[in-house]
C-alpha cells in the first residue's frame, strides 16, 4: 500500500523554521531584566554591528516584527503624504501589503512602472519623469524611488543598475528606498560588500529582512539618512511597532550579523534553488525568470499543478498557471532531489 | 569596601524576562515548516483555547507584537474615522501611544474624562454624554468606550462597574473596548471567570496582554464582535501587524492559556506588589493609589527619589515627585525584602 | 502694425465665467439670514429637485466646493480603508487629484486599468478580477469601481457599457462610483434621462459637476446609497467640506437644475467642440479621440504648438506633443471660427 | 390679533448674508475667462494686498471655502503626524470640527488645556510642558500651539499675552497657529495693527475668516512661514481645497481687505453686541463672559430659554442652560432694541 508522500516545503521561505543560532541567541538574551523599547544592551550592540557590516558610521537600525512594517514605516519617513512612491508593478509594496504604505505615510500613493524581470529600466524611469507635471499640485509628486532587491521575481538588480536608478531619482530631488526582505540572498549571490547594494548604490533607507532567512520574527529598518532616522522613532511607536521586549528582536538580528550567519543561510537557500532549477531544466521545465536567488517561477498547466500538489510539493499558484517555488535555509539537497523525482513522475519522465 | 548594590527591577513588568514555559513553547513550535500568517496548527489551537478560556464560541484571536498595536488596531475596527473614543485621561491610549489610535483609525479622536483611581465614574460618563451634540457632524460622535482594566494606576474596575459603564455606552449606540494589557493581573486578583470582566461585562473587543506577564513578545486582540473580527484581518495586515511566522506568537499565547499559567504568573506579580506595599506602609510610605495588582505609586521628594535610585532600585519617576514601581512574575520575595531594607536605610528607618 | 491677437480660451471649461442665471440665483439667495451648514430652505429645495431630476426618491445631495472633494469624499464613503478603487488609468482621481482619495479614505489605493478611449473594457475588468486574491488580506481588496463619464479623454461611456461594468463589480460585492464632473455634457449628448447614466446604470454615489458648466464654485456628491449618505455628513464635515453659508452653493446647483439650464449650457459647449473639430478636420487635423462632448485632443509637433500659442489660442499641452482644447458654455461660434482661421494660418492652409 | 414676531438673528454670524461690496466684487470678477486654481490676476492682487495689510513681505495667502479647512489644513502644515497640537479645551478645533485636524495631519492629536475665558494661562502651558516626556516617542510630542483669537467664548487674547504664549511654545521648538475665524472682530476691537496679533505676536500660520464677516464663502490660510507655505499648495490640493474658480474667493477676500471693509463690518458686529449687553445688563442679565467682540453668553433657566425662543429670538443653546447670541455685520440697532424689548417682556421687566 502506498502512503501519502511527505510534503516538501516550497511555499515560502517564511514557512521555514528558526535556525539554531537564532534560537540560542533568544535564550541567551533571556537573562535578568532589561529596560524596554530598545534601551537595552543587545540593541546597542546591534546598532554597532549594523554600522560595521554596512560600513556606515551613522546608520541607524530599528528592529520590527514584519517586513510590511519595515517597508511601510520606512517609506513613510521618506515620502511626504502628498508624494508618490515610484516602484515596479511587481513590488511587494504594490501587490502584497494591502495599502500599508498609503496608510502609514498618511496618504501617499504608489506609481507602479512595468519592466521585465521585476525591474524598472532606467529608460522607463526617465519616461515616467518626462510625463510628470513636476512642481504642480495637480499631480502626486514623485518623492521616493523604491527598489526591491532581490525582486519579487527572484532577480537581482545589479549594483550598477541600482546606482543608475537612484541617480535618476536623486537628480529629481527624490529619496530612495530598498526593500531588502531577502537582501541576504542578493549579497550572498553577488559576493559584494553589503554597502555596495545599499547606501553606496544611493539608498537612503532600507528594509532588512531576517525572518525569511532563519529568523523567528525580526526584520529591521536600516536608515542611512539622519532626517529619516529622527522621524522613525516616532513613526514606529505610533504604528505600534516598538516592542517592549525589543531585545529579543535585536538578539535575533545580532546573531544573524555575527560570523556572516545571514550570508551563510542565504547561500544555502540560493544553492537549493539552483539545484532545483538544474533538475527542472533536465525535465524540460524552463523557469519563467532567471533564478538568481531562492525563487523559481514556472508556467504550468492546471493538470500539472494539481499533480505536483498531490505529489506532496507545497507551493503557491500566484495566478492561474503561474507557480512559485521558494527554497529556504532549511531546504536540504535530499528534499530537492526528492522533489525532482516526484516531478519527473508527474511529468512522465520518471 | 562597599560594593554597588545589585539593581532591583521595578521599572516595568516588560523589563522582566520570558518565563520558561513560554520559551519551551517557542522551541517546541520550531519543528518543520508551517504555513505563514496564521494558517498554522498552533494558531488554530490558540483560537480554540481562547474560545474555551473566555467561554465564547465565536471569539476571534489575533496575535500581535505589541500592546499598542492591539489597542490601536482593535479600536480602529470599532470606531468610524469621524468618531471619538471615550476613555479615562490616564489611559495608556491617551498618554503613551503617541497617537496610534488616531493614526490607525484614520483620524478618530480621543475624548479623555477625569476621575479618581484611573477610572471613569458612571456619572462622569453620563455628564459627558449630556454635553454631547449627538447626531451632529459639528462634533466627533462618541463611538467607542475604552476602559483599561487594571487601570494605568493599578486599580481594578469592578465587573459590575464595568457593566454599568458599557451599558451606558451601549444605550448610546457605542461599542466597547477593553485595554487588557494586564488583564491577567485583574482576573487573578478578582478570582473571577475571564468572561466576567470581558464580554459578559459588555466588552466587544479587547487587547489581551501576555508580554508583560512572562511572554517574549505576544499580545493579542480578542474580538467578541463578528463585524470587528471581519475587519481586523485587513486592518492588521495593512498596519504591518501580521507576522509571517505568526505561529511563534501563537505558541506563546497558547502556553500562557494552558494550565492557567497566565493567572499563576500574574498572581505572583500581584503578591510581590502586596508584599512591597505592606513593607512600605510599615516604613510610613502610603501609596497614592490602592494597590490591587502589581503597580505601586508613591509621592516622594526629590532627595528620596535620588537616594532610592542610588540604592539600586530601578523605577520610573512619571512626573516630578511621582514614582511608579512595578513588580513582575519574576520578582522574588527576596528582592522585595531587599528593596524594603534599602528603602528603610534611605528613609532613615533602617 | 499688427496687434496682438485676442486670446481664445480653450484651457479648460473651468476657466470660463459664471453664467448669468447662476449669478442671479446667488444674488437672490442673499435675502435676510438663514441657518448655516445646509439647514436652509434653498438646500431643502435642491434636495427635492435632485430627487426629481434623477428620478430617485432617496437620493441625497451634498454640495461641495470642488470636484476633487466630491470625488475623494464620495469614494471614502464607499471604500473601506484597506480596499482598492478600480479605475481607468486616465481617470482624474488617478492622475490629477494628488492622492486625495487615499487621504480621505484613510489609505485606500487606486488600481488603475488600461483601455482605449479612457474607458475600461469589461474583459479588462474581468481579467483584473481573475488576477485578484479575493478574501485575502495580502492584497488590497477591490471594493469600488469608479467610472468617469464623460471620460478624461472626452468620450462617453455608453449607458449599456456602464451597466455591464457596474454589474461585474457588483457581482464581486463591490460598490460603484461615477465621476460626473462633466455629467451634463454626457447627458446632453446622449439625450437620455439622467437616471440612465447613473443609478439605473448601477451607480451608488456620484460626483456631479456644475462649476465647469457655468457655476461659480459648486459641485456635489449625489448619493443613491443610504449607507453612504449616512456617512457623508460626517466625512464632509471632518474634511472641511461643509461651508457655513452652504445656501450659496445650493442656489447655484438649484439654478442649474431649473429649466434644464445644466443641459442647455452643456449642449452649447458640446456644439462648440463639434464645430471646432469639423474645422480642424478640414485643416487636416484629426483628433486623437472621438469628440463626444467638449474636449478635443490633438497630436502636434512642437513648432505647431508654439505657433498656435503665439496666435493667441489658450490650451494645455498635457504631455509633450499632446494638446487638449476644451470648449465651454461661454465659447461662441465666432471664437471657434476665429480660432480656426488662426490655425489655418499657422498650418499654412490659410 | 397678535401676529408672530419677526425672527431676530443671533444664531451665528454665518447666518448673516453677504455684504454688498463682496457681492459686487464677485460680479466684477466675472469678466472673461481666467486661468484656474489661483493662477489668475485677482489672486495675485490678493497676495499683494495680504502682504500689505499684514506688513509681511513673504506672507502667503491660500483662500479656502471653510474655516475648518483653513484650520485643519493649516495645522497639518505645522504639525508632524506624531505630534500634538496644544489648544484650549473650548477651541473650535477641539470641539466643533469633527476631528478634521487629526484627519488632515495624518493622525496628530489635540492636547486641550483648561483655563478661564477660553484662554490658556501661561502658567497652565508651562505646567503642561513640565508634565510632558519630551523627546520620548511614548508621548505625542507637543509640536504646535494653536490659539483662537477672539476665543470661542468671545474674549480677546491680548497681543502681549499671545506673545508670552507663543514665546513659551517656541522655546520648546514648537510652531504656532492662530485660529482667526473672527480675527477682524479682534483687530477692530483692539485698534491694533493686524501684524500685532499675528506674526509680530509670534504666529507662524493663521486662519483668516471672512465668511462670518459678510463674505459669501471665503476664508483663508495666511502663512508667515516659508516651510509651511511650500507644503500648503500640496496639502490643500489633496484635501480637495483648491477651487478651480478660485478667483471668486480671492475677489471676496480682496474686497474685504480694501478700504478696511473687514474692520468696518466687524466693528459694526462688535457694536451691536455691546449694545445688546448694555441692554441685557439693565434687565439684570449679566453675561457669563466679558463681551469683547460679537458673542454674548448667558446662563438661563429652561423656561426663559423657551420664552425667548418663542418671542422670536434665534440663538443656540450650546449645552442645557447656556445660551449664545452672536451679532453680525448685518445686525441693526433696531434689531437689538427690538430684541431687548422682547427680552424685557419675557423677563417680566417690560
Amino acid at each position: 500500500m502506498r502512503g501519502v508522500a511527505t510534503p516538501i516545503e516550497f511555499r515560502s521561505d517564511n514557512a521555514a523554521g528558526v535556525c539554531p543560532e537564532v534560537l540560542a541567541a533568544i535564550a541567551a538574551a533571556n537573562v535578568g531584566s532589561a529596560p524596554g523599547y530598545g534601551a537595552d544592551e543587545l540593541t546597542a550592540q546591534l546598532q554597532q554591528r549594523v554600522r560595521e557590516v554596512f560600513a556606515h558610521r551613522d546608520a541607524e537600525v530599528f528592529p520590527v516584527a514584519t517586513g510590511t512594517a519595515a517597508n511601510a514605516v520606512g517609506l513613510s519617513a521618506l515620502c511626504p503624504p502628498w508624494g508618490s512612491i515610484v516602484c515596479h508593478e511587481s513590488a511587494h509594496i504594490n501587490v502584497h501589503e494591502c495599502g500599508a504604505a498609503s496608510l502609514l505615510s498618511g496618504g501617499a500613493v504608489l506609481r507602479a512602472l512595468p519592466g521585465p524581470h521585476g525591474q524598472i529600466a532606467p529608460a522607463t524611469l526617465e519616461h515616467a519623469f518626462a510625463q510628470t507635471w513636476w512642481d504642480d499640485p495637480h499631480q502626486s509628486q514623485p518623492a521616493v524611488l523604491s527598489v526591491v532587491c532581490p525582486t519579487d521575481l527572484g532577480t537581482i538588480v545589479a549594483p550598477k543598475q541600482l546606482q543608475t536608478l537612484t541617480g535618476l531619482a536623486r537628480s529629481r530631488g527624490m529619496r530612495t528606498h530598498l526593500d531588502g526582505a531577502r537582501l541576504a540572498n542578493a549579497v550572498a549571490a553577488l559576493g559584494c560588500a553589503p554597502a555596495d547594494v545599499t547606501w553606496r548604490a544611493g539608498i537612503d533607507v532600507m528594509s532588512f529582512g531576517a525572518t525569511k532567512n532563519g529568523g523567528m520574527g525580526a526584520d529591521a529598518i536600516v536608515s542611512f539618512d539622519a532626517r529619516a532616522s529622527a522621524e522613525l522613532r516616532y513613526r514606529l511607536k505610533r504604528a505600534g511597532h516598538v516592542p517592549s521586549k525589543l531585545r529579543f528582536l535585536s538578539a535575533q538580528l545580532l546573531a544573524m550579523l555575527t560570523d556572516d550567519l545571514w550570508l551563510r543561510l542565504a547561500a544555502r537557500a540560493n544553492a537549493a534553488a539552483a539545484r532545483l532549477v538544474a533538475g527542472l531544466r533536465e525535465l524540460g521545465l524552463v523557469p519563467l525568470e532567471r533564478t538568481e536567488v531562492n525563487m523559481v517561477f514556472l508556467a504550468l498547466d492546471a493538470a500539472t499543478v494539481t499533480a505536483l500538489a498531490q505529489a506532496g510539493l507545497l507551493f503557491h499558484e500566484l495566478t492561474p498557471g503561474t507557480v512559485r517555488l521558494v527554497t529556504s535555509w532549511q531546504t536540504t539537497d535530499a528534499e530537492i532531489d526528492d522533489a525532482l523525482t516526484r516531478a519527473a513522475t508527474v511529468l512522465g519522465r520518471g
